[in-house]
């Protein structure tokens, strides 16, 4: 049971279309039945959805394409959005053969199916420092789009060339969220956070070379940001930030 | 000018007590005299209760007894309310000194003088690992109180005894916003995070011992977290974690 | 002279078919001999058997399939039993053509050959947080299972979504030993030990990026738990957990 | 109701004393009151010596004097032993003006009151490299020994004079667990793995200096042990190592 | 024979007052003079003066007060001018006795004795992100000064009220060298290094706590800087700053 | 508009050839203009040249040879010289194709077009410690021609054998900065900079193995230096130092 | 017996004051005694004096005054040399009550009695780079002494003035072992390795401040020596370097 | 010339062919000679061979086979003995191709050209504590045999089986100097210096994996050993440890 096929049988109680003991049933049935689905290798977690609000999304990294199509084939039977994250070309291939319908989001390296999903509020402005941040940041736009947001991407914009941030002032004064993707210093955030008056995730890459030791630099600037409003995840995880925003922003 | 003093303003012009023109002048030199104050050794940006809806926090550390009282004092002749944070005895006697109605709170380490502010929308629970990490814990919670939010203390409830967070469920479900603090293996959060659909912000504390390395251990726990949901601030900073919930309270 | 030998030694012995004096001067002759054999770039420990119940185990890491099948040869000579871990498909290869009744399990990585040994007391658990620890979870397991212990596998049970591990409750409780394998924040030995009184070998995995750090966010997770019981080994170290747990199912 | 009591109670529905009916009812209101005692600063877990076989201990560290002497009084009360670790003179003044029968081991830092407990079925070998490893060891031998375990205390027995360990031998073989602390570069418990086939708890010390780096070149040392049989606990943790031989003893 | 009798001296040549032979004999007699002068514990590298411009500076840290005063008197007495830096007050009142002009910079933690020097050509900047940051700021200013430069102290411009730092534009454009001095993220460096054409020198500072790891965070943070120009000296080291920001001055 | 059509159309002023207001308006219409070009993926800061008086520099790690084209080509368009730092073999391939004057260095692994720019003041001398330092010494050397210094190449002369530093004094004594470049334990800019009193700025290579840990040794003995005058840069970055000592010799 | 006895009962025997066979049999009883004395808290090694030329040395830290006065009572009794290495007041007062004919040294912080040993062949330059590595010299060369060798002291010949060193070529060239103590950067054992041919000790010393992280900066330049002939002790173990120095200086 | 032909000559003068002023001449001018000699990207140190009795030795790691083979020609073409280390297949393929005497030792990874070397005094024995450590003690080994030693392997005689290296005591014990080469834990230098009394240069080696990062583990067992006489050199530096060894055994 979809969370949309959960409002449908409400509404149809609503309207005396069904009645209300069966309904109860119905839904405790549903409940009471395994939270997971048991593959032998993985615990497909479909109860997550009704819990969250979002299915379980598969972190590819780890995992071989075959287990990958598996799991991602149940939470698509299920009628629920899919999104495979560290997905490369040879998990899309199998999955796309399983899930035609599925689409590969090569920048982002991402795997999704969209579904009706209820919207966020507000629009999230994704915010990057550099041109080799745009991976990052695409992984937490796909991510927040697919789960209903309106996206606002700002790239480009580093602390070395302070006017690129200042000028985009009004875009992102005018988010509800806002995820920040940096590497090297890792900076931006709390110039950022500076600006607004709204939470800031931010997002440290390993994008640097020498001391910035694959992104432990950007992240412990980050974490120690002088600014208000700037908390953080882990190094590259651009799918953690657009699910927190996401989150934030449905609230 | 305060936020206070800004709206009866804008009332008064709403009610025909004050020329719209005259209005608009006043607010014009207000916003556009200097944003901060020199004293020399500190400016203090009374800007920010503009720009972010909170005015400049002191935080105590690696500042004389003396400079806090003086930051301080600016901040209350303004209207602003005081937080000072990682404030000992001797700030704390310094800064009573000047400001009378200020407020210690001893296990949060922090000194407060509270003004009205703009409510938040739901409640804020703010859980905590174990008894020692409830200092960090406190300075949240002290934190989310002044900036104008409900908040509901969950202490002492790490997974070594898992029915403990599992029979609070219903109150952390409640909550619009969660702040976890935790130290040793940081491991709380995740749990917390599996449990809701709201943001968690998890602050990891420097309890513990030998491997903990003054919080790495929690840190690092917590920046991996298999969960959804999770961002994270720096080591033992539960004034940071108390604001960003506090931002997303009003959001 | 293999443990079973010795044992119908003894046997024939108690039954009057060999003379006791005999008896003890065969027993004593294996004893002095030379306790390793040496190939040149390795002597072999044949002594392990006796001193430490299991003969030496070959770590395939940093060896050449030649140097592997020679070892495994003279190992399996003397009627031991094998286990070769991190062996990867040229080192099976070259085991193979020498011994043809050895075993590759690819999950795990691990080449053995099967002897009687003498049975543990209980089963021993070997849980697994996420998809991606399967193989060292598995190493762990062969190994174990080898040794002559019972494994029930509980897999993919991670602490984002609590109810996994809840619902295995009965499965945890009744095994003698458990070993918890966990990548990322390595929160689950903390949650499985504070929910059984035997003892949890917690083996951390380089599953994860950023700053997981190959492991060692898991690995200080794990030393620093919450819960009575915990004891660590090696990141990926599956065999070093299996072969503890079969220690102390043979007590 | 005490471990004790439940046998008293089962006892006396053996002998027909009580009606089994009656002792079920007695039994169940028992386990189904509130599974901890909320102090508001701390949740005492009394549910922890039914699930574990022990009580909650108390670690001494981050907590008052007083925080530690009302959560002791709850658990003597409760007719539990009591353990406190890391606790120093102030600790011990606090509790013992509330329970007078309490103990203090200035060495091992440890208060505590003993109970009738299960006996462990061997003895537990308690192995130092150092005499300035002996408050550890100490630790681990004050906990072992009030859960129950006899314990033989072989100390100074470091690896740069090889023979004071070889001369023991007869001691360790004869141990059902060893557990081995040590500081510097943490070799002894690799040494005594190699001699024995019991399981070997090491226990790294933040004894040394320099490249010792408070510990962690001896818990690396351990972990990377190339001997079989050894996991590992916190640097400085005598009492988990403790608790783990007792719990390995027990079985 | 200082810089300035070595000036003096050269002049009476120009001005037939001393015979140029004369002259290249006490000139040549000088400099074959052990360039050194061994106290036993110390030696004096009077040479340093001729070969760098200035002479030998005191690192307070390690030294007794007596040994400090000592090396003080015989810089002293060459007619040098003198830089006692991390200076505590007890070395301040050894070196006082003996060299009663000097001066204590209790911010600095620095006790000097000005000398006429060649001036620098153009004015530094010593630009200071928060009020804890002031005394190593003050550190690399009084170096500075000593050494013949003018200064210009920008104190408290964090970047997460970055209208602080743009205000001051037109004094860091107008600076011939820049010292930016900031602990937590370091992010000012970068910011600063944007903005105008001039090399910036960054002193990360151990101010921070948690994940700052005592100026760690910083001084990655600069070292990872995205914007020219930027290079970076010790922790806290702000005699380093001022000491190369006044040679590349008097280029 | 270059900075070499500015000189032009001042010229043009000053001659009466053009009229002072038409100038006026031209240069503020240039000056007006949007601050850098927006390729979507990538803002090019054209600003710079006129900020910092070098246009903006592609660091070729992390983008694609595409990516690397498409910027370099907007950038030689207006007229402003080329750097491209990091870039392999295909991103030479891609920007040949669209700028055929460019030029590949390719020790230095970077792509440059020459442009006419204001010269340094004096020389610079770029000094390498060994063989394996001479990447990062030419990438000084390129960035610092590029710039319009002269460059003094001292390469091999490690403190291993210190005669051939000191065989090269009179050429260090001669430049107006110095870049030392070196791996391993990075002792070369402590030695040279106490033989001369002009800037130095270090460049820790990850030339080494084991414990030099990718560079960080001498990065660290780099920041530890004992002699003055010493800033450093990130590992491997020559670009950066050439940079550096470029702004400087300018000055 | 000590080393002398055993010269002299050797001597008797060989001019036929004592029979062979009664020789032998004392020397075989005084070996095949317990190789240790066994205080309850230390085993104190008398077998090593025989097995390594000098008896057990007592490292002073993490002991109790009372247990180094008492361990130091057996080896005088037994009449070897004595060395405490960092022994503080306390420890002196101790030691000197059961031993008047001990001696202080306040700098190295050893505490020594001394007794007749075989002379070393050559001398041992001991060498320090700064007035604050002083302390660890002095207890590498009480060491040293104590073993019986001729010591030359050169301190205070950092890199950052390498005339300082090149002077002393000739006392460097003379020694047949040289130590070498440097905090900082540690560069001063690979100048020195490269100026004369025999074994260099390096020692690195935890002076210093900011990225030193207490001697790892000095420790990582000496392991990554560019030199020949340089191994290295741990951070401040001036003893372990002398006594090094002493083992070569006795071949 | 080389150490030979200086030999001869001497030995000429000795015997009148040659008068002592030519010769006093002929010497000088040798040494008045450039002390090295430029090849543009290397200056080859033919003295070193006088200053040192060994010529320079390349390291291959980061430089082409093309610059290995003409660094090489210069050193055999003087005389001198050749030493290439980290030599792969093309380095040996370019060196075979100039220089047709030259021999390739895979394991060690070291091309070598003999010559006749003043002889070492005693043996010298390799250590290794396992299969997967040979490399490292080859290039120790191939070392110090080029340098004019006997060698004594010991191979796999790791601390998990203490007979190993108990029973090889003998051969320990007649050595002159040790080299123990181990990974892991990195014990066996510990124990085998407990057993002698000769120096002992430990060598981590890369060997292990999960916590040992890459001979970190083992490295700071060996610095922190607790037994007299052992000094480290780098992970993985066989070449450092057995020209250390050598340069102790000609002593």
């Amino acid at each position: 049971m979809t969370p949309l096929e959960l409002r449908s049988l409400l509404a149809a109680v609503g309207e005396g279309r069904i009645n209300a003991d069966d309904a109860h049933q119905r839904i405790l049935a549903e409940l009471k039945s395994l939270p997971y689905e048991d593959l032998g290798f993985a615990r497909v977690d479909h109860h997550r959805a009704i819990r969250q609000g979002f299915p379980e999304v598969i972190l590819g990294l780890g995992k071989t394409p075959d287990q990958i199509a598996a799991i991602a084939s149940r939470i698509v039977e299920r009628g629920h959005p899919l999104l495979v994250t560290r997905a490369d070309e040879a998990a899309w291939t199998a999955v796309h053969l399983r899930i035609p319908e599925a689409r590969y989001h090569s920048t982002a390296r991402a795997i999704t199916v969209g579904r009706e999903v209820s919207p966020g509020k507000g629009r999230i402005a994704i915010v990057s420092a550099g041109t080799s941040d745009v991976a990052v940041a695409e992984e937490a736009a796909v991510t927040a789009e697919l789960m209903g947001n309106g996206i606002d991407r700002v790239f480009d914009v580093g602390v070395a060339g302070i006017h690129r941030v200042l000028s985009e002032r009004d875009r992102l004064s005018s988010a509800r969220v806002i995820v920040v993707v940096a590497g090297m210093e890792g900076a931006l955030p709390s110039v950022v956070a500076g600006l607004v008056d709204v939470p800031v995730i931010a997002v440290p890459t390993s994008v640097g070379y020498g001391a910035s030791f694959g992104g432990v630099a950007a992240l412990l600037g980050m974490l120690n940001s002088c600014a208000n409003g700037v908390s953080v995840v882990n190094i590259d995880n651009g799918y953690g930030a657009g699910c927190i925003a996401s989150m934030i922003n449905h609230l």
